[in-house]
């Protein structure tokens, strides 16, 4: 089955994130009140699993292997439900 | 009232995701049985407003000046609830 999973990366509390004050500066000087802004990067994966719980281990695993810097990011895993795709019309570049 | 804001930038269907086709190709690589990777951007944004309908339309104004490529990209703003910070611990960078 084929699941969808969304992974958030975001950093950990103390790093700074100089994306997110970068864009809270210009959006004050641009006259918005904001107070603060956060930058988050976000996947959404298609994978393979035989259950939710075997898609979320998996990404899980990608994520401690590959995704995310474990010094400086933490990362949650969410599985939404399956979803199907007819074989023919997969993306295969 | 201060709301948080979550405003997702994703890329128009069709632009190429370089980001998410070279992670794709990655955890191929690796072993994951993934079809497809979707890359994103994610803001979580502190603003004043009187609203929520008030704050929606503060951030995707700012979407539609600073955040978003309207060429290439999409975005979409939800407002979560309001939250309440104490005056005097809020960031001042």
């Amino acid at each position: 089955m084929n699941f969808e999973v969304e992974v958030r990366i975001e950093l950990k509390p103390g790093v700074i994130d100089a994306e997110g004050e970068t864009i809270r500066k210009s959006l004050k000087l641009l006259g918005y009140p904001v107070n603060d802004v956060k930058s988050l990067k976000v996947y959404v994966i298609g994978v393979n699993a035989d259950s939710k719980k075997d898609a979320e281990e998996k990404i899980a695993d990608a994520c401690r292997r590959l995704l995310a810097n474990p010094v400086i990011q933490n990362y949650s895993v969410k599985v939404k439900n399956a979803r199907i795709i007819p074989e023919n019309s997969r993306k295969r570049l």
